[in-house]
Formats: C-alpha cells, sequence, structure tokens
C-alpha cells in the first residue's frame, strides 16, 4: 500500500439523493418527439450526464483533452517495433499540432494539453506542455518493478493536481489519452493482473508486432508476472509494478475528475487500464465514465467487458493519443444537445404512439 | 420497366485509371505520423473521399441533409402505432427547428432541407420546404400498387432535380433521411422482394410495435407480396409496388448524387433499402455511399450485410430523420482532415518502424 497516495471521494451515482432526479431526466427524454428509446445510446448518454452535473439541463464547458507521455524501461526487452525516441518525437509532434489527436480535437473543439508524465528527454517549454515528468522513463518490469511506490504516488498527486487546474478554469469535462512506446506492454500486465486474465488475451499487437513479436511479448509478461507475485487485490501495488508514469498518473487525473464530478471521456487500451486501476481504488468512478471506442488492441475488449462498460465507437482504432476519445466527443455533446433543445411532444403538438 | 425514368451515368470507382490515384492516396495514409493502419475505418473512409474526388486532398463543402417525406396508403392496415397525421406533425417540427434531426444537423454544421415528396397534407411556403409533392400518399399497396410507374418515374426525377440545385450551389456532400409514417413497412417489402429474404428477417417494430403488432406487420407485408407478385429482377416496379414517394425521390437523389461524385451519407432502414433499388439501377451508386450507421431496426442489418456495407455507427438509433447520418458527418471530417492536415514521418522527424 501507499502510505502517501491521495485520498478521494467519489459519490455514486445510484445513490438514492439520485433516483428522483433520474426518474425526471428519463421523463424529459422520452417525451421528446421521437419513438420511446430511439436514441439508443444516446438516450443512456444523456441520463448519465444529467446525474453527473445533478440537473435536468447538463451543459459541455471547456472540453480539454490530456495526453499523457511516459517512457518505459520494458522496451529493453524488445516489446515494441518502434524505438523508444518516438515517445519524445511524438510529444513534439504533439506540441506542433501534427499528430491524429491534434486534427480530431481541434475539429471537435476540445483543447488539448500535452503532460509530460515522465518520458525520457527534457523537454523546452511550451504553452501546451505540462511538465510534470516523475522520471526520465520507469525502470524494465521484467527485473524491478516499473516504480517505487513513492514514484507512484507522486505521478497519482500530480494528475489529481493537474485536473485541479482544468476544473478551476471551467473545464467539466475532459479526455484520457497517451503516448509512450512500451505502453502496451504495461497495459497488457496490469489487466492480466486485475481481470485475473491469460496473458494471452491482454496482449495485442500494440503499434504492430509481428507474430514473433506478439509471442514475445507475452512471454515478457508472463515472466514479469511470475517475478514479481503481486496480489490482484493490491491495485496500486499493481500498478507501481506493472504501470507507466503515465498510467499512473492518468489514474489521479480520473480519480479527481470523477470527485469533481466531471465526465470522462476515457480513449483505448492504456486509458481503460488505468481506469480499470482507479476503479479497483474507488469503484464509484466508473460512473463518470463514457467509453469512447472498442479499439483494435487485443485486450482492450476484455477489459471493456470486465468493466461492463459499452464504447460508443468500434472503427478498429488504434492510435491511442487519446484519438478516439476525441472521435466520440460529437456523440456526447449530442447527447447533451437533444436533451436540452429536442421539442417535446406536448411543444410540438406531435400525436403520441396509439393516439388516433 | 418506366419508359420515363431519367438516365444516369455513374462512374466505378474501381476502374483501372483510378489505381494509380489509389496507390498515391495510401501511400500518403501510410506516411502519416501512426502506425500503419492505426485509424482503421477512417482510413478507408479518406481513401474513398479521395478516390470520389479524385484528389489527394478531399474537402467537404456546404454539407446537405434532406429529409425526404411521404405519406403510405398501407398504414390503413394499422401497420405503425402512430396515426398518419404524425407524418405533416413531424414535417412541421422539423421547420421549426424541434426534431432530433434539427439537433444534430446543426451541432455538426450541416444544412437541412425538408423535402415533401408526398405527405398528405399542403404545406405552407418555407425557406426550408422543399415542395416536390407526387401525390398525397400513396395507394394501400395491400391492395393496389402504392404508385404508378408514372407516379414513380416522377418521384425519381424530382429527387435527380433537386440534387442538382444542391450541387449547383456548391455542396459536394449530401445526408439522406425521411419521414413518413408506415415507411418501414415499405422499406421491408422492397428489401424483402429485391434480397429474396422471408419478410420476417425484413421486418421490425418501426417507431414501437408491440409483438401482436409486429406480426400483423409481417402479415401484410407476405400477402400484398403474394399479390403482386413483382419480379425482383425488376427493380423499378418493385419500387412502384411497394415504395413510397419519399423513398423514390431518395432514389433518384442518390443516383444524381453519385453521378456528380458527390459523397452520399446512408442514414438508417429507409435509406439504406433506398440505395439498394439505387443500386439495382446502378450498381456503381455503392462506390459513392458512406453508411452512416446500423440501426436498431431488425432489416437493417440484412440489407447492410446484403450490399456488403460497413457501417460507422452502432448506437441502436431507430429514429430516422437522417439523425443516424448527421451523427456520423464527424466521422467524415475527422477522415477527410488527417489525410489533409497530419504530419507525415518525414516532415515531422519520426523514426519508422523498426528504425534504431
Amino acid at each position: 500500500m501507499i502510505s502517501a497516495q491521495p485520498v478521494f471521494h467519489i459519490a455514486s451515482l445510484s445513490a438514492d439523493s439520485d433516483a428522483q432526479l433520474k426518474l425526471e431526466l428519463q421523463a424529459k427524454i422520452d417525451n421528446k418527439t421521437k419513438p420511446l428509446g430511439a436514441l439508443g445510446q444516446l438516450e443512456a448518454l444523456a441520463l448519465q450526464a444529467g446525474l453527473i452535473q445533478q440537473t435536468l439541463t447538463p451543459s459541455l464547458s471547456r472540453p480539454v483533452m490530456l495526453v499523457f507521455a511516459g517512457d518505459h524501461g520494458i522496451v529493453e526487452e524488445g516489446v515494441s517495433p518502434y524505438p523508444q525516441a518516438v515517445t519524445q518525437q511524438m510529444v513534439k509532434n504533439f506540441l506542433a499540432g501534427g499528430a491524429g489527436i491534434n486534427v480530431f480535437a481541434k475539429q471537435n473543439g476540445m483543447s488539448i494539453r500535452i503532460v509530460d508524465a515522465g518520458v525520457n528527454h527534457e523537454f523546452a517549454a511550451h504553452p501546451n506542455l505540462i511538465r510534470a515528468k516523475v522520471g526520465l522513463g520507469t525502470n524494465n518490469f521484467l527485473h524491478h518493478p516499473a516504480m517505487t511506490e513513492q514514484q507512484c504516488a507522486q505521478a497519482i498527486f500530480k494528475g489529481k493536481a493537474l485536473v485541479q487546474i482544468e476544473a478551476e478554469a471551467g473545464s467539466n469535462v475532459i479526455g484520457f489519452g497517451e503516448m509512450g512506446i512500451g505502453n502496451t506492454t504495461s497495459a497488457s500486465a496490469i489487466v492480466a493482473v486485475l481481470c485475473g486474465l491469460p496473458v494471452a488475451e491482454c496482449v495485442g499487437r500494440g503499434t504492430g508486432l509481428d507474430d514473433a513479436g506478439l509471442r514475445h511479448k507475452a512471454e515478457v509478461i508472463s515472466a514479469a508476472i511470475d517475478r514479481h507475485q503481486t496480489n490482484a487485490q493490491d491495485a496500486d501495488t499493481v500498478l507501481a509494478t506493472f504501470g507507466g508514469y503515465e498510467i499512473a498518473m492518468m489514474v489521479g487525473a480520473m480519480l479527481e475528475a470523477a470527485e469533481r464530478r466531471m465526465i470522462l471521456l476515457i480513449d483505448g487500451f492504456i486509458a481503460t487500464a488505468a481506469l480499470l486501476v482507479a476503479s479497483r481504488l474507488q469503484p464509484a468512478v466508473l460512473d463518470y465514465c463514457v467509453f469512447a471506442h472498442c479499439s483494435d488492441e487485443s485486450g482492450h475488449a476484455k477489459v471493456l467487458a470486465h468493466l461492463g462498460a459499452k464504447p460508443l465507437l468500434n472503427l478498429g482504432l488504434r492510435l491511442g493519443e487519446g484519438t478516439g476519445a476525441a472521435l466520440a466527443y460529437p456523440l456526447l455533446q449530442a447527447a447533451v444537445n437533444f436533451l436540452n433543445q429536442m421539442a417535446s411532444f406536448d411543444s410540438a403538438a406531435i400525436s403520441r404512439q396509439g393516439e388516433a
């Protein structure tokens, strides 16, 4: 257990106090000029947004995409076809505006912040770069825990602090994305241990491993799990052992965002692995989450199913960076907009089902 | 066969002349700063947009949503839980800006035009209403063909003409939606006949039929199919016999849009049934189509599979109006934007897969 870990208090949205609001929201949804249930998942999303914000008229303000970047010692084991330098190169690409996440966040009106959680490079200052480095990359977790418990707690704490800043600036919806060569290996190990799944079900091709590379990646993860013998009930030790600085920082950021009743847009496999850890520390965090998409990375569907999550998109994406979350954001907007803007049967003088 | 039917000439995008452009587009996509294929379906969409527009830099201009409305004589048989008057009431709701399609089209920057293809009501003039009425609702196709061949050809011709107007105003992307109490019954009959599928597989609850209503709807459709004995090879006769004015007008509009190399955003079950007819008349129309979503209306997945279509969204929508197309539009924008705006490995100085 991590003694220095910050404390979070997240309200469950299934509390009795929400029951009346839930009824009122459902009645408002059902009275819109459409057959009952005809907007499918968008209706559930509108209900969730209303419950999170405790209102019949939820709104989205200052949507922001946080992209957490970190390096991973495990890349020494040859688990990625890309060199570690790509993490820092991609951070520079984010800062220059040339990456997928830049394009999609800009299109959909989201601000973007790049968080250096622990890249193996010292960056110059940049207006969109948040310097929150915990270390110059994690340890190789095949041989040592990726982080010390203190480093892990520090990363969680920094994640909490930077969401406070966004919340105080008026943001009520945050997308969670990441960059880190090797981080699908971390995420696979975390998911395998916390969900009690065979490694083979949790491991995927990442940025593009071939069959031999995939087998090797699974062997490395299995060997590391055997070596550390962590307790699946002890999520923060699992996080420190197999995680990354960007993953741990996301955990803190997610918990803080939920505590502040923000809407969390969860991107792909790595962001969902971070959420899995967060949900073991505070199960109610899940009530605040919108699952953006099911990625093509094979472990993602498993962890989504484990969390009982129904993602909005399924486009075969496997880019990370928060791209799925940015692409799904207009669907969240649509849910809030129909709830606020559509006419009701009464206001529009439309006959109801069964009326002559 | 309909002698007065307008003639369309749609170019196939798999012609040899497109092979070089296809290679160049794929190379451009593959050189973006992402793992190969990591943007999944968006990559196929970017390729398609480039081929349609015959350029490495496709763009979307003046996106417009056409919502075709018409009434159906078959509602006399009790196939919908809503009264026929809802068609005209919803048209007024569209014109007042209160319907789902208004909210989503506005959110995503699409213009909207409501087309009176054959509603059983005379509307006053309105800037967003296109008066293209062929008749005051179709005949009850349980007893008579829904339209005469002349009426059907007139509807196709009007659809063609109104897309000409949009194209000449500078639009290069059109969403196809509809409104018409009873039109899932028409669409189910068309799909059953043209795809040679059992009626039970093509019929759904529409706006909300119960089990008995669903059985009755299937019986009505089966009886009508038995009565008319249309030839499945004769798509325009099938359209005239079981279709609606809004469906036939969509057929003409879709064919004209493809001929003008516009991008067609296909909404739900009824729009897809119209496209099925269009594709029997001109198979190359399919090359221009983006399938927005798979609706909750149980024949939709069948006809999508029949067309080999892979829709972008699967949100359990069953509202029609073009709502799925409007919701999917940002994904089409994202495809075009990543192709135009993302950095390449060279421009961003990112190491490639396998580089040290």
